[in-house]
């Protein structure tokens, strides 16, 4: 550790291209590959061998790297770098080698803007609320279903709490769980871990046991019969989802699971793109749901608590009766959402309005702060 | 269809910078993205920007491209090129630019040749058997559970049958399923579509109901107190399989599902390393498979029948009686493995041992072989 603080000192923030001696490749790496290395204060080295490469950069998550860092080139072809110390937790990261995206064979791939994308995991020190512990776990199961809105198969991630076969009596309350633009169904599960961090709440009694399903936002109705020339030939990517989501997600999954099918037993969360499309959704459907979860993505225009959606606000108290919960978060580093967040919490304190809200300390636009969004949220749906 | 033809005419059969004009885009390529495309004669165009790049080759599965093709620099740094027509089903491929391996951003990646690679589904005119189709499906289950003997969490994916837990009182025979080298336990899911092959055979009553268990077959001990000099000091990547399937993952499938739990209704299966490991375990515990079937994967030294595996083909009738299938298969267009296959099961003929000989007619040591190999395999395994 002396050392490697010397070697900070010496470097001064900036970057370096040697990995410190007391580095370890990174939990997230493939089988046994040795980079990306994680240093004790986070520092990671990255390696790419690309002999005949004449520039390699790195790009990635605010938290890993701010616009790109430029890899130096070693014997053999080998381009390494050492960032500055990372924030912890998930990072989407790529190449650029000679303007070229390219991805680290080192790494699993995630899905994310709108690609596979190589993805490194940070461990926070002394933080486990989403690793696999020794605990029960439940199942991640993929449900096929065909949505004839759309014409297309697709695919829902369902968690089930641990025992849910056992229990065969039980019914259970769920939460909807949405990724941001560019991601789908598999983001809550690969990058954000839902279903350990419900097992770990779950085993320290500190959440209701629930089904919580992952969907893809994206859904649009088939091009219309309308010509080539029209603006309006191709549907938006989102624009049936809320259609998709209410008459053909939610009839499915209460009738193949063991759910509590109505609104007090109904939580829709979201991030970022998933936050817009949760507020949206449940603001307009409160027949549908009682818990409302709204992660790094508040609303778009100025919020005016008059007339936002549709008024849904006017009467104070009729909302508050009605809705259970209305969670609102942000991570401290993606300053300017988590200040539009802050200011529709504090509008709609003024208007008579609860809502909960969550700081996650010096955490971006990524990961770390929906793990710990899903962390703070899920303990509080469900109660009466 | 004339142009098509006639241009394949013109280029003899070598390879082409323009997609045909019937060509579409490919059904594995992520959203909208335009490029793959496949000509109706599968012909498949690819695409690649990289304006700096002085030189772009495909690489990939033996039926997309043999070694390597050149792609062509048209404007704007776009580099294309067009195969020969393809084998169908699912392909493996890669750019290699200026001698880096570089994914194609418009495909998604699957788990082979160690690293996440891209993927390109071919469709086969008049083949359906391992589409999603308006039938009853089946769910895959993702479940975690702790390996002692290698101090590492693992994640089984377990097929359940549609409706398992409407039928609560039903329990299933189970059928372990193996990938190859360089792949883990997402392969027979992505890439094979083991789920819908199931969903279909059961939908046309052609299968039994049955679990299928897809874990990854790479599983060693950590590294011993040996010195850092001995030779033992890393344990084979493949080296603790048998052991944990047989004391870890048998015994936590049965106590977490509903399954039949003796011989007679356990299967394991397997291709290429897979084929191997199956043949392997199997053979050398009779008293927990009855059904075993080898994909791709014959024995590794000349098959001899006496002294195989111990020796367990000594007393035919005796393994006649105990094995309820031995099933051997390979695609003709793996010649070496194809005809090592057939001398094994000839000599198991000659010596009076039954086995079950399948040819996939034209496909490769790809994943079409063992598409066919599991449409093949499944309706003949739990019948008596």
């Amino acid at each position: 550790m002396k050392t490697n603080l010397a070697l900070a000192l010496l470097i001064g923030g900036s970057c370096w291209a040697q990995a410190a001696p007391d580095a370890t490749p990174a939990p997230s790496n493939v089988g046994s590959a040795e980079y990306p290395q994680i240093a004790p204060d986070l520092r990671v080295t990255f390696r790419l061998k690309a002999p005949n490469a004449t520039k390699v950069q790195l790009r990635g998550g605010a938290g890993l790297v701010k616009d790109s860092i430029d890899l130096a080139r070693g014997d053999g072809g080998i381009w390494t770098v050492t960032t500055p110390p990372a924030v912890p937790g998930f990072h989407y990261y790529w190449f650029v080698v000679d303007g070229l995206n390219v991805n680290d064979p080192s790494s699993y791939t995630y899905f994310g803007w709108g690609r596979e994308t190589s993805g490194l995991d940070v461990p926070e020190q002394g933080v486990d609320f989403y690793e696999a512990k020794d605990v029960p776990h439940g199942e991640v199961r993929a449900r096929w279903y065909r949505s004839t809105l759309t014409g297309k198969w697709r695919r829902a991630n369902v968690y089930t709490p641990p025992d849910y076969d056992k229990h065969s009596g039980t019914r259970y309350p769920v939460l909807y769980l949405q990724h941001g633009a560019g991601e789908n169904e598999r983001g809550w599960v690969e990058q954000g871990r839902a279903n350990f961090i419900l097992d770990n709440l779950l085993a320290a009694g500190k959440a209701r046991p629930m089904i919580v399903v992952v969907d893809t936002g994206y859904a649009a109705r088939p091009a219309g019969a309308a010509p080539p020339t029209s603006s309006t030939r191709t549907p938006g990517p989102t624009s049936a989802f809320e259609e998709v989501m209410l008459s053909e997600l939610i009839p499915m999954i209460d009738s193949t699971y063991r759910t509590l099918a109505d609104r007090e037993h109904r939580a829709m969360a979201g991030l970022s793109m998933g936050s817009m499309q949760t507020l949206q959704i449940t603001l307009k459907h409160l027949d549908q749901f009682a818990w409302i979860g709204a992660m790094s993505g508040p609303p778009r225009q100025g919020f005016d608590v008059k007339t936002a959606y549709d008024g849904v606000f006017g009467d104070a108290s009729a909302f508050n009766q009605k809705v259970k919960l209305l969670w609102l978060g942000a991570g401290t580093a993606e300053e300017q959402i988590h200040k539009n967040t802050l200011a529709m919490h504090e509008a709609l304190a003024k208007a008579g309005i609860k809502s909960a809200f969550f700081s996650s300390q010096g955490t971006d636009h990524e990961w770390q702060t929906w793990c710990r969004s899903l962390h703070d949220l899920a303990p509080r749906l469900f109660r009466n």
